[in-house]
């Protein structure tokens, strides 16, 4: 059944050059060959080679679109079976078209993720390269993409290999104890678990280590930048947006409203809240906007809150202020070019000074500033080094977690002095953890579940 | 110049399997081996040929991106030029950074339509060709793509040569004629200048009555629903749009906001206008409601205006039944399964039996009425052959009504006695005109203008 032959689109929808249908499974080339006009026989060229020609409707004899077919025969694919691609013109209605043809002619349209499925299930990657695949299409910046990159690559299953590697070899130490139970080799047996465990922790604690950072550079920091009107929050947007506009260019079509707005400061991504609310001029919804302020400071992660130099503190700004002291904030005073106005030092009593950047967004000072006052929040200081193996995926660390914990309840048998056939099962139990990570001992019902959040055609 | 080369990004933006950038010119191959990390020299591989790898940044070593590369050498590329496509993961940010690293490294960012440009240039496709592409790409409907598949083919400009080959004969029958001047063969010129001349403007007549006809059916018959609260509107708006989704189907990511409202009733496409208004509850916006549907009745070609059998006719509703019936428009009369209380005597009186379409949305009663009458309204009863070549193109028409105008003045001239070399110029001119739609001698600015029209990437 896995080898039903299954076919998306794989490009987004819209107006471009190229929109390309990905087409998998053992009856993918005879398939495509069929509808395929051309006087080469899809069937007899080599693989990896592109054939120029027409997709054609047999029955009604009208061509429907012109093409170029790539063929990668299996197992040299991205699923490892044959695997099709046909590009076709950008647009909508032609690569529709080529699609509503093959399906009406049998093959089945791919479910989300199908095709990565396809790749996992016959062993071209495990679990955690597939879930980065996800991630890489998903990624908003980036750190986040070079982490999931890394993850596609492996390193992430290299390292969760390894430390089952680990646990095998106490297993089969236990397995001999138990075939020949002699007092002594016990005892010995008993230290050596305690001992591995207790190193396959100190690892997974490694692990565990990067996850809170990995989740904000996978993710952003959630931030909200909040002030009173006029104090400089939509200048600020916009400086922040352009320095991000050299990464993810001003591409035509790439509507702001779709992909939410992503920035980035210096290596930091951020994810900003409510940026329609700032973008507005503020006077006419004034009152919707503290209602939405109030909700963007509730939900993120970071505050940002401007306050404008050359202004009196009013009593509304002292009295947020204080409310928002329990949480991760920064507060910007904005417009230090213009003479000072604000109670600099009734700022410094509510605000210890780490907290605090000076900045002119309008003259373009203090944006460095702002960086490392970010990175000391979130980072201590650094980011740390590119070569960091991140975990960054909550069903990692959840799996992780289980695991730690097995291992904590073999070693605390140990001391307990509990016979080591009763450890064994924890040591298993931590095993089988880290194998749901890459996907070895993952049921069908979870796996089911990590592919439908992908994208149609991938 | 010409060659010097470009990329792009030629799929749309947005979360998908694949992205694509297109790279074309001298430099395309070694440009893009150097950073394509893979035990393969790309200068070596055969043309048409893919190759798996990383993209690779050679001065920082670092790995940008998983790809497929596909080497097409000219002349057997889409441009004629040496074209690479790199396939990268869906996704706005790694495609971004594989184009920024190939900008860094001295590739320029393709201007919107310069691929399809260069092929143009470089002589593997003529403008109506070119033009056809956009036509391809921008298609909202099954009928609107098959017309521009035609063209891309070359159908019209086969058409248009023929034409001007007809008028070079003329042109070489005058200059005989005024090499060898003798009063009798100057006669017989006439007459025959004057015959070829009439046979070539019957055949643009030809090429002319199809463009209203191709314009609808390339842009979609701009239609407006009207009428009030409760007839039925928005599940007519449903019905049809629920028939369009077998073509446009329900991809995740089609934004209904950005394509706009396409629905195709039978083979017509119709666009239709202000659908957000009706597809609102309509109580609490009634009178910006009424505002809008004047808009939307003044920019439509047909309006569909809405009564309810099953409420009694109100005043309103026959004051804008007088003011539509100028207009293009057919009447419908929804929910016909309930019982009749509507005064279907007095709005026989107002309206022709042929406008009135009798429905049940909701039993799915009359939509096959529905497409008779306007197919009956804007086609004179039957949509034409799949097979005619449709003039759908503003810039094709006017070419052809001056080529036309000019074939004219050449006749004119022939019935006034005028000299033969006066109408020289007439029949060189509509030559001029008639090449100018294939491109043969457009201006520079011309050419300029059309292909700045076109998506990036094309």
């Amino acid at each position: 059944m896995l080898s039903d032959t299954i076919a998306a689109i794989s490009t987004p929808l819209g107006e471009g050059g190229i929109a390309v249908i990905r087409v998998s499974g053992d009856e993918a080339i005879p398939q495509v060959d069929q509808i395929f006009d051309s006087k080469k026989s899809l069937e007899e060229v080599p693989t990896h080679t592109v054939h120029y020609g027409y997709i054609k409707d047999p029955e009604r004899g009208e061509r429907i679109e012109e093409v170029l077919v790539t063929v990668m025969r299996g197992p040299r694919s991205f699923t490892r079976e044959d695997v099709v691609e046909i590009s076709c013109h950008g647009g909508i209605i032609s690569v529709n078209k080529v699609l509503q043809l093959l399906l009406r002619r049998g093959v089945r349209l791919a479910e989300p993720g199908e095709f990565t499925k396809r790749a996992f299930l016959n062993g071209r990657i495990d679990l955690t390269q597939a879930e980065a695949v996800i991630d890489l299409i998903r990624s908003k910046s980036d750190r986040a993409f070079s982490i999931a990159l890394k993850q596609v690559e492996g390193r992430l299953s290299k390292k969760i290999r390894e430390l089952r590697q680990e646990l095998v070899e106490v297993l089969a130490h236990i397995e001999v104890n138990i075939d020949y139970p002699e007092h002594d080799v016990e005892e010995m047996t008993s230290a050596y678990i305690k001992e591995k465990s207790e190193k396959v922790i100190a690892e997974i604690d490694g692990l565990l280590h990067t996850a809170r950072q990995g989740k904000i550079l996978r993710e952003g920091i959630v931030t909200a930048i909040v002030g009173r009107p006029n104090v400089g929050k939509s200048s600020l947007l916009n400086e922040l947006a352009q320095e991000n506009r050299a990464i993810v260019t001003d591409i035509p079509g790439t509507t702001r409203d779709v992909i939410e707005e992503y920035v980035t400061v210096g290596n930091i991504p951020l994810r900003l809240l409510d940026t329609a609310g700032i973008r507005e001029t503020s006077d006419l919804v004034e009152q919707i906007g503290v209602e939405r302020s109030k909700h963007a400071i509730a939900e993120a992660d970071l505050i940002l809150y401007v306050l404008n130099n050359g202004e009196l503190l009013q009593p509304e700004e002292i009295e947020l202020l204080e409310q928002i002291r329990d949480r991760q904030y920064l507060v910007i005073i904005n417009k230090i070019d213009l003479p000072n106005k604000l109670d600099l030092a009734k700022v410094g009593e509510l605000i210890p000074e780490d907290r605090i950047v000076k900045m002119s967004v309008k003259e373009g000072i203090g944006i460095e500033e702002l960086e490392a006052a970010i990175a000391n929040l979130f980072f201590s200081g650094e980011l740390e080094g590119q070569d960091l193996t991140y975990v960054s995926n909550a069903r990692h660390i959840a799996c992780l977690e289980r695991a730690k914990q097995s291992l904590q309840d073999a070693i605390e048998s140990v001391n307990a002095g509990i016979p080591i056939d009763i450890m064994q099962i924890d040591v298993r139990a931590a095993w089988e953890q880290l194998g749901e990570i890459v996907g070895d001992a993952a049921p069908d019902s979870l796996i089911d579940q990590i592919f439908s959040q992908f994208c149609l055609g991938k």
